[in-house]
């Protein structure tokens, strides 16, 4: 069988990493700074990354804190502001690995309709208004995951809103704001209200996933807290990897590695939303205008579980949508095109519509039987 | 005032970190393995240093698990195998982070006293017989932090009887192995039981700290279960860092550091040495043969917590024994020698014994008041 096209992995093919510029950050890095680079260092980062990323969000360093990826910043965060029985608000769908991590804590886990725009705000509002009292509501709001969507400028105002009504800290996982190829940006809502807002990000989508930097924006006294937990989890962060990114950033690399991505994932997007459109016309989404993620809605009864089976056999791969919701997504799924090139595209969504076909027909067979 | 000579923290000097062999690893690394380094890779770390870890200790390399430096590996096993409750059995004198770890978790920690051949096995039987029921044993075997001691072959397989007989996991935690100045290495307790065992290091001291590589050596099972834990923590440790470790050691520069380290300790060790015992001749201590750390017992009724103020005074830093205890400690003090130099060390302990000189003398006078 012809290799498996893999729509699974949120994560960049390797044609789009900036290898040879990460060679060379890596090589002056370590002329430039070598105390900085090998010495142990503090657990809020590599003191000229931490304000590199503060210049770039207008905040004193002093609110900034490095982690190895942000799936450990997550982490901290909810060690630092989520107990067990808290009610925490997520998006529906959302993260496999948050709605995990939420569970695992104790979370009270409570899901809001994901809209085009962003999380319904009215629903997140009806649910505040019945008596919900959230520690804290999680938010991707640009090119979401799975969903690939939004949140609008005036909903992000409306949330905030609501955040200081009903007194909860907004979690802005942003991790693919850098990677906006059509479409006008909104602001963050971390400028919006930095006293209300935990903002986190990342440099797997920018420079590379294997780097595992990511960082934490926030009010100081919760940036300490964080900073304790810590260096009891690993005295600090790693400072060869921050080290290279400061480089990589300074140098103005990561400028040319995300115009790479975007020009990448754009034609990747597009050609993924006219293969879908031709090959799959019972397919619903929205053509995504930045990061990683499609999300497709198949007509209500189509059962994905089964299109996941057909689809491996016949060599093709993705995330089933019952992966992000509490309950239900059963006719829903995620593609990732980040990984996949072009010609891997139109043939993975080729794969994909014989494997529709085949379990449509089994469906209809079934109905009559 | 003249700058602070710290003996308090256990960390190489600079000019003892092969910095250019790191710059050519990096360099090399990313030319052989591209891939490797960039992407996510797996919770149980870079496969091909992961492998070399293996082969280091005879074992198959599904026995291995790289973390962001050992600590972190410490956190995933005490995460894996310490309840609240559950006695735990650690040296005293132990490592201060260890021991914060195992209360922050609610652990039962019982220190079992520590000799210059090792924990007293007889004082741990006792412990056992009178009905304690330790999950594990924390053993720091070679050079221990603080006290620079190394456990004997014979307290060695005296300890993993006792393991056997009353159903304990020995937790060898060994950084400092690689550091043996003078003497005769025993064999790792994992070599000699590797069923009984989980085993600890770090390329903190055989690399550099900033590279944040530490691992774990434990029976499948557990490893499997440490490798969940780790993804959900932080889905996979730094590639970038452990392929750039993995070529630092398969071309061999590992070993030249090792030495380049090795050389340095021993002359620093040796220093400090000559210099207490010309210096301050109440100091009593154990020659260490290996390692970063000589731990000095004062006669009892010295004022360590007074000493500690008037070196500082005097611009010299140690860490007081009382940190690496549960209860006492108050006449004891840990020195590090491994990032001050010859002529640093010369000095300090000048400094040193002028505090000690003080505070005998204020004790005196408050004596007889």
């Amino acid at each position: 069988m012809a290799p498996t096209i893999s729509f699974a992995r949120g994560a960049p093919s390797l044609d789009i990493v900036d290898v040879e510029g990460l060679r060379a950050a890596a090589d002056r890095a370590f002329q430039k700074d070598p105390a900085g680079m090998t010495a142990y260092g503090t657990a809020v980062g590599y003191l000229p990354l931490r304000e590199w990323i503060a210049e770039q969000h207008g905040v004193s360093p002093e609110r900034v804190l490095v982690t190895n990826g942000s799936m450990q910043a997550d982490a901290f965060l909810f060690e630092a502001l989520v107990s067990p029985g808290d009610a925490v608000i997520v998006e529906r769908p959302t993260y496999d690995r948050t709605l995990l991590s939420l569970r695992q804590r104790g979370a009270d886990v409570r899901q809001v309709e994901l809209e085009p725009d962003g999380i319904d705000v009215a629903a997140l509002e009806r649910v505040l208004v019945a008596g919900a009292r959230p520690k804290l509501a999680h938010i991707i709001p640009n090119f979401q995951n799975p969903a690939g969507y939004t949140l609008s400028a005036a909903k992000r105002e409306r949330l905030l809103e609501l955040a200081g009504e009903h007194d909860f800290v907004v979690f802005e996982d942003d991790p693919y704001v850098a990677l906006r190829f059509a479409g006008e940006a909104a602001p963050t809502m971390l400028s919006m209200n930095p006293d209300r807002v935990v903002y986190a990000s990342s440099f797997s989508k920018t420079v590379c996933p294997g780097i595992r930097v990511g960082y934490l924006v926030g009010p100081e006294p919760l940036i300490a807290q964080v900073q304790k937990l810590a260096v009891g989890a690993y005295i600090s962060p790693n400072m060869v990897a921050q080290g290279i990114v400061n480089e990589f950033c300074r140098s103005g690399l990561i400028q040319s590695s995300i115009e790479t991505v975007k020009r990448a994932l754009r034609e990747r997007a597009e050609t993924l939303c006219t293969a879908l459109e031709r090959e799959l016309p019972g397919a619903r989404f929205v053509a995504p205008e930045g990061g990683y993620f499609l999300w497709v809605d198949f007509p209500r009864g189509t059962d994905v579980e089964a299109l996941f089976t057909a689809a491996l056999e016949r060599g093709v791969q993705f995330v089933k949508g019952s992966d992000f919701v509490l309950e239900g997504g059963e006719s829903s799924l995620r593609l990732a095109y980040s990984g996949v090139t072009p010609v891997e595209i139109e043939e993975g969504v080729s794969r994909l519509a014989d494997a529709y076909g085949a379990v449509a027909a089994a469906g209809a067979s079934a109905d009559v039987a």
